[in-house]
């Protein structure tokens, strides 16, 4: 047991929505943390960008710095919730080099350099503290570490932006267009100006690569993950995967390939069919749900609020108290390691189903003609339904659900269809996960 | 850092079908969970009843002895899977007394003796690991003691026992009666040949006072959860249920009530009315969830295997491997206390909106008068609705919608309905949560 007479230094950075929120608790909530602590503590100083933006009254102003590094070296434990590569990485690895714990929220930071910044911490003697830069306020990374230590994952699959979840759901829901959708969801703030992160799936892709760390013991580079975004996802295709029984979620999904003795890891995110009767079928607006698949224990899924200034301010003020307690007991540190290695197999090699939704001829021997082309590429199909031909347009919609089949001979058959005669149009092809 | 060369002993009690499962896996995947620790461990010594039982030949028979003390007194770390009270407790506290981590699943016991398990481990310098003890696979224990420990939670409602949500499911979806139900549940096995602990809640109430402990930082005495089965619900009341837009669930709820600077702590069991859109509603089968509600992280849902062999040998397999890092690593033990003493309510301060089914005359001014007897009880009514009558049936079927109103004005209510000329007979009293 090392002083737990003495008063821990938590030195924060960054003073913006989820840092005013964890500021705020720590100084409100001080008799009842420190006793879940089990020792005292004081918040050192906060770093901002600037002395004169407009705060909230109740962050002391004398804590104020904009010297972000005298943060850091003043303080026992460093949270870190200013976000972004530049200065967020130096500031963390110069307080783990030094012994300091780091609690940090910032997705974008760990996806590109978790393996160095643990390795720094190892070094450091040090833990980092991520549960934030996942899912908000969802235990994931901790039950992944910990409750999950002594089984087997194989999959994951998660509804992780909350943005994209709104946008689908308003659609699904409300039978509105996509484009209508983006705009309400611009206009509720659920999108920032430059909405690529969100719709494009760059901010899943990066959420999905850390929890495949934590589920494979293995580092998954993040530009290593296949990404689809939402903006092809139409209200005809919602429509149509309404009569279907699905619904249409974007999905980040990291799996574990076995072949005879080899294995490896697949990350992807994409929008895909679920069925209505899947647990994350049901996860609606804005909140994210993980769904792991474990060999003993089965399906899990964790559910909740996925970004929000005071969900995140949970997760946070959590991570604080692991921290202080970790350091007044003497705990040591516990670090990451991906000892696994498992190699990273590319999108090709996924074995899924395929909806595939194409305009065709409206004439006799077209289906047959299709049936051929799925054949030829070992495409084995499951269903096919030949749509209402709609006013006005020329042909018919023509959706085709096929038995799992990989992605190479999906996309070959694709190819095949576009260049047959009797396919006018290819609109769209959409994974069944679930 | 201490003895990493070391080989730790692990001594199970008990090997029945969690046992033999982790014993098996310990066996199997040595080399994978001994990298996970970070160390060598071997199994000393299995506790059985009877060597002459027959069992999985996995299980190396040179293991096997009926001395369950000289199991504990072997090993480092004791895995108990025997269940019940005596000698589980007995054994349990003779490992914690020699500093001995101990992993159960063993709900009767901890909901009975947790504070004086808990303080054994406390004076041993061991600790206690049971998340195999609320929902098999789910990992609840460990969210709620460290995930959500910078957070405060309100309110926990758990599906919590398999087999009574199997019975109520079936009754949902296939329209079967309650009868029907029980004696399939019974030849899948879901139920024991006294099913009491289920179908009555003693079960449930066992898991929602080891939550409540947990989330409340407070011992609840299982004797003071207020309880109700799932006896008397019947299929005319899920399918009225149904046509409202509710599922009934047997739930074990643990809430925290606020009044003024007052804080106390109500648990119960009983079977409730859910809306089809909160997510426990679509937690289905033999399924369990945990539902906790927390001040900043707002609504949070743990989904998985509630119960099975497989799913809760994932959980203890975990357990060990924590245990036995914690013991190689030095890491000091981490003891719950039970600190904030926060007193028990009973049932009738709780606030709740009920569902009243009752036979009444079918003739005019019946629906006033009964107005009139919950008026004078100050329970304002949400929703009256009149069935048809059925065939045969003298009278009519009324169900009456409170809002939220307290346990014990709505007891008085339904008193003077029973006493009412007009009412021949209250049918069904349940509340409507979520």
């Amino acid at each position: 047991m090392t002083g737990q007479d003495r008063t821990l230094r938590i030195g924060v950075l960054g003073a913006g929505t989820v840092g005013t929120q964890v500021i705020r608790q720590l100084l409100e909530r001080q008799d009842e943390l420190e006793q879940r602590i089990g020792g005292h503590y004081t918040i050192s100083a906060v770093a901002v960008r600037s002395l004169d933006a407009p705060r909230d009254p109740a962050i002391p102003t004398a804590l104020l710095t904009t010297d972000a590094q005298s943060v850091v070296d003043g303080a026992d434990v460093v949270v870190e919730l200013i976000g972004g590569i530049h200065p967020a990485r130096e500031l963390i690895e110069r307080a783990l080099s030094a012994g300091k714990d780091v609690i940090t929220g910032n997705k974008a930071l760990l996806s590109e350099y978790q393996t160095e910044i643990f390795a720094t911490g190892r070094r450091g003697g040090a833990e980092t503290y991520y549960e934030a830069a996942v899912a908000a306020a969802i235990p994931i990374v901790r039950p992944l570490q910990d409750s999950l230590v002594g089984d087997k994952v194989n999959r994951v699959l998660g509804i992780i932006n909350g943005s994209t979840n709104y946008i689908l759901d308003q659609i699904d829901t409300r039978g509105i267009t996509m484009e209508q959708a983006l705009t309400e969801a611009r206009e509720l703030g659920y999108l920032e100006a430059d909405p690529s992160a969100d719709v494009d799936g760059y901010d899943a892709a990066s959420k999905i690569t850390i929890l495949a760390g934590l589920a494979f013991h293995t580092h998954v580079p993040v530009e290593s993950v296949y990404r689809e975004g939402i903006g092809a996802v139409t209200l005809e295709q919602m429509q149509a995967a309404q009569a279907a029984g699905y619904v249409i979620k974007l999905l980040g999904i990291a799996e574990r390939l076995v072949e005879g003795e080899d294995e490896s890891v697949n990350v992807r995110v994409y929008p895909a069919l679920i069925p209505r009767s899947h647990p994350l079928a049901a996860v609606r607006g804005a909140k994210n749900a993980v769904f792991v698949e474990a060999q003993a224990a089965g399906d899990l899924m964790f559910y909740g609020a996925g970004a929000g200034g005071a969900a995140t301010s949970s997760t946070v003020l959590s991570d604080i108290v692991l921290a202080a307690k970790r350091i007044l007991t003497g705990a040591p540190p516990q670090f990451i390691t991906f000892e696994a290695h498992l190699p990273i197999a590319p999108i090709e090699r996924i074995t899924a189903r395929f909806q595939i939704t194409m305009r065709v001829a409206d004439r006799p021997g077209v289906l047959a003609k299709i049936a051929e082309v799925f054949a030829a590429q070992d495409v084995s199909v499951a269903r096919m339904s030949q749509e209402q031909a709609v006013e006005g347009a020329s042909g018919a919609t023509l959706i085709v659900v096929t038995h799992p089949a990989t992605e190479g001979s999906l996309e070959q058959t694709v190819e095949l269809l576009k260049n047959s005669d009797v396919v006018s149009e290819v609109v769209s092809v959409l994974r069944v996960e679930g």
